[in-house]
């Protein structure tokens, strides 16, 4: 495997999250390690996983380092994307042991919420059927502030990113339409509307509303809480006139049928609204 | 009850944070609304909790639709901190439907979150043994950017916040003792640097430690992964002399059993760390 | 006319960039106003075009004022998106002449160079045949830090948006294709990772490239300096298969010659790189 | 020619220009790039002038780059303020393709814009009689949050600067004056307020106003749309008292008149609001 | 005397700067307001000066509170400029008392610093001869963040202004000198490279230096560190050929007689530098 | 004595201080330096004392040039925390001259005023009695927007910190009482909502209210304008109960006698709000 399969965050995007988060913890210094640990003690502690995760987040890990102390160093032992069992090392950070005890929080909180999100999308990504071509993506579901990285975190665990936000694509809910008296109205309006390069996406409930969407051209259609018979039917109907997608009441159990049903994508936003951070932590010796 | 039990956050920390929301949502404008929904079209949704929870956030929700659009007011049904049952409504939305629909997912992103916080705290609260002085505490593994509203949210759901950051008080961990050589010189060098408001915490792995920092004054105690035997041991030890807190290997069904050691307070990272987004939404008539 | 066709910008993005703007004019005050006009001085200066214009940024000249002094009242005597001819009044601004003074220049500033854009998009749009579908859009060479008031304007100006940013669609060019080896690859690796919202857009310089890129796929096809000749043939090429869009030496002349050769949109850069600040004055009577 | 006759725009300055300019476009990642064009293939593309021009915005073209990677290197074969042919080379990047296809348009979209000030300016300093001593400055009327990059690229051109911004200098317009009463009260004011460092000009619109701020001694007059005969005229008046500086209705055939007629500085708006962005881009080989 | 002799600081910098301050103290909450005073709690405490005094800063400390909670109103019982005596109440501040505590301690730090240097600004002033038209002047070492407060606070003292940044005017010192060569050259390059609105000032430590910059056009001179004798003769040589500044040493006692010398401007890095904040409390009864 | 024995300012909350200051100051350029100084000629000026002082700020000194030059070099001669005597050199800055005297005005504003802090602190940190196990403290009364600088600056003055802002221990004061009722109210429900790591502060007025505090269990009594013999029996009354702290009326001369009543700290407000900037200057051969 090579070491950058996952194409990294911009340095500026990842510079500015960095500094709010340690200016939240770290602004008034920290009384303990100014206290204790003298400025010329060195330390080597390992980043070890305490179970079987997904690595998301190495380059800001580091970047909250060097933006305490640019002398540390951090050695990847694995890399962004790669499993990591439990016990594995991750990465050897090398330096003074006070800013990197200062460090430390802010670094694991980031690293272990964007793992948690990589390793929530994983095993979602493992649960389809060998071979499939049904794509896991998120949704707009993501925790406020930290986006960029929790969409490079779905990346990390196999899965694909949804729309970035409410300018980048177009998806016509309920109330829009009810805005415009119609599936095929909002869709229209928004293709006259929209820039060319935006796909439309169309939710619907029923069978009805889908064969509206499709009527109107409507380039993905999202399958909102369709039971399982339904949604066969609905992909019967599609035959290929529209990207499908899957959203809703979607667990580890059904996700394979899901994808056996023939659809395109399943979105969903508990893997980055609801994943818990996994057990990374620096071990000292 | 009284509508404002938990003082609020200060409104320029709860607008600061909304502002940089809204930006990474909200920054590029919102394609389909804007094709589809007429300024002038109203809406009166309300935000519905469709499960039991302890809400949290109601000023940041009410902010960011402010933020997008001052005219939009947002009614309370309910309170911060308080419980609501499944299908109960949280609070109504008035304004022009077109604003609200750009404000809606950031807005609830927010509140599902805090509110989720403050529900798995509630969860532990309840746990304790009737009548129990014991508190549940959070930690510093917050969400970075997102401390100030999930330890508001902590308060919302009956527990009590630990320290604010680095600055503001001391613990002492194994790393800190390292570099020190003792317990009694890591406490007597916090106590010499550090602010006479500050009190001195030291985590101890053993009763031999935990004799230790009797010994040398620390104010609080926390015992790291103690078990309930051990537990009972340490508190009887301490016999009054310092603060008593407990850290690691919190469950729930735990909790009355710490909580009757007689100690004086359990502090829990997943309520911060790993709590899941609770389902509020925001239902249109 | 209704007073609102084209939605506006998101509030806390307008409020962002005009203080930046008023911190670069303002920040240490306004020698001359403050030495000559008193406080109690009102004035009620009106906006009036000095030429034939589409207006845009009424609401960007309003909140300019309004962060010098919320007093100041901006009556509206047109729109944007509006035509208005030369010497007509725009708006009417009424306050105190002090803080007027202080804002005038960047609130002109902002609303010359925004209905720029639109005025100099409209006349494209009008260039294009009667009843054309073929549409005007700009491109990614926005003037940094005002993208969004650009495309807002050449929205006023009855053109579309091109993608909004690096992330919300796939454009392919020739060192994208370079390093793939051929287009299908590149198009095939686009469709793989980006999200299923976004199109994929592949620039071509020839008729074969234009077969390669069809033939993968590609959702839309950017014709770069085609001759007229050859644009017709491309047309015919594609049949329907992709959206077909234009680039490269655009001019006012050319617009209808193309537009008649049945593409969908033609993108210019020039309506944000280089539209001049149209003349808008503030008159005080 | 030395390689740095201009002094540069201090780094903190560009700095925090540039991250708003990579934010607006990257911020939410590159799916082009990142999906085609893997971390370790190389580029070395120059910047090429397409046309005659004067070059603006080196350190600034390769901040943006270093900030996308600070491993991309930029070479310069020019220096800012340098006239540049059609067809020859400013710069070489050298750097992983990756970075450098996300930073381009950034990164264009800057140098072209500053470029394009600077040319414009440098067309009205040449059009300036030989061995003139007459100065072509700019005015306020800048693109919003680019201000320091424009004075600066005007500069480059031959230009001066006028005024920074309100607090800089005092200018006297007619709206000073009529809160005032007269000429001579409004000078009069802004000599008792103002520091002792700013120097105070008075714009006027006649002859009679002329000999009013002669005598009330203002530093500098401006001649508001003076036409050619009586621009003479009212240089002769002045004879030396003040500094006379032009403005309005100057166009590249009026400058040498105007010149002629003995002013000290032309004062021009359209160098900083109407510049288009010139032809320069990157060739990759 | 009316209520607003000096014109205001902007708002949009009050408010930048105000932001700050209260994150700075804020940001975490309030743990002894919000454990100990319920919102209901009223609170109409007055602002006292408890020593004679010029105010300055009443808007500053009316938006800290506003920031805290939009419903506190401050009613202004004196106004910026004015002398106050001790004892006399300067505002009275009405609202909840919660929000009042929370925004106490940052509001006065503002204003008592802002009336210090007002203070200690009129001190000077006053000192000067009766009928003098020398002025007493700041000079740029002001505190870091807080500038455009502190010049505000020297007009309110009844001091000037010296140039706001060092874009604004031109000041050579002996490093500049050093770097020319010669008086001479340093103040024909400023001329040439300058804008025409900055006046050129050039420090002088001897008559030599003074004959030199006179010779060359200073539009101000600045005499350091001159004796009285010195002084006089200095006074006598520049003969009204330019405005005279005296710079250093400058105390209490030697201001009369550094004005009678007859010299335009006395500046006083004191003023901003070392001015100790002044006893201004809130009572509340 | 080592060169760090006050654990450094963390670089983060540096940068950000810095860049605001230098914008403040140089965001316009330096006019005098670009037209005097050219980019190649060099210099070594010296960070000189020009009265005995205790050097605070190196970090944010060297940070500062930084910022306008990386090329900036600064060797230390001192280090933070030492005392320096009139004439000594602190350190030494070498690199071009031309973005150092850009960078000098601002660095030295801010080594000036943290120095100025240190030394204040230092004097009454040496009145104390030999031996004297009393501390100095600061409060928070800092400058806004400098609190940390201050901070660090009071530490290297030998003086401690007080609560580092409003959310990191409890300090009531008479207003907090008046809300409850009683002292022993308010320490009461401190204690029950405040972070068990907050220290419990009682500001008391009369011995009566010191008895009550120490009956409710403050962990700290504030001993509020106390006349030296009620201190002595203050003190006595505690015996040892509570931490003692003293504040107002404070002087040099009252130090000593303070501390020999035998209370644990005196808390100073002027170390901050009123220390003026020491005399340190630039020295270039």
């Amino acid at each position: 495997m090579t070491h950058r399969t996952i194409p990294p965050i911009p340095l500026v995007v990842i510079d500015d999250v960095v500094r709010r988060a340690l200016a939240e913890d770290l602004s008034r210094g920290d009384l303990t390690t100014d206290a204790t640990v003298p400025m010329d003690v060195g330390g080597v502690p390992v980043l070890r996983a305490r179970e079987g995760i997904v690595v998301a987040g190495l380059d800001v890990f580091e970047a909250t380092f060097k933006l305490v102390d640019p002398n540390i160093q951090v050695e990847r032992l694995s890399a962004d994307a790669m499993r990591v069992g439990p016990g594995e090392i991750v990465a050897k950070v090398t330096g003074a042991a006070n800013p990197i005890l200062k460090g430390e929080r802010v670094a694991l909180n980031l690293i272990q919420r964007m793992s948690g999100v990589a390793t929530a999308t994983r095993h979602l990504v493992d649960a389809l059927p060998p071979g499939s071509r049904t794509r896991i993506t998120d949704t707009r579901k993501t925790t406020p502030g930290l986006r960029a990285f929790q969409r490079y975190a779905v990346r990390c665990g196999g899965g694909h990113n949804h729309r970035e936000d409410l300018g980048a694509a177009v998806l016509i809910k309920d109330n829009h339409v009810a805005a415009c008296g119609s599936i095929a109205t909002a869709i229209q309006r928004a293709r006259d509307h929209a820039p060319h390069t935006s796909k439309i996406e169309c939710e619907v409930d029923t069978m009805e509303q889908l064969a509206e969407a499709l009527e109107a051209g409507a380039d993905i259609v999202m399958l909102d809480n369709f039971d399982d018979a339904t949604l066969r039917k609905a992909v019967a109907l599609v035959d290929g006139r529209a990207f499908v997608e899957v959203s809703g009441n979607v667990t580890l159990e059904r996700v394979p049928i899901i994808a056996e049903a023939g659809v395109d994508a399943i979105s969903v936003g508990g893997i980055t609204h609801s994943a818990r951070a996994v057990d990374l932590g620096l071990d000292w010796s």
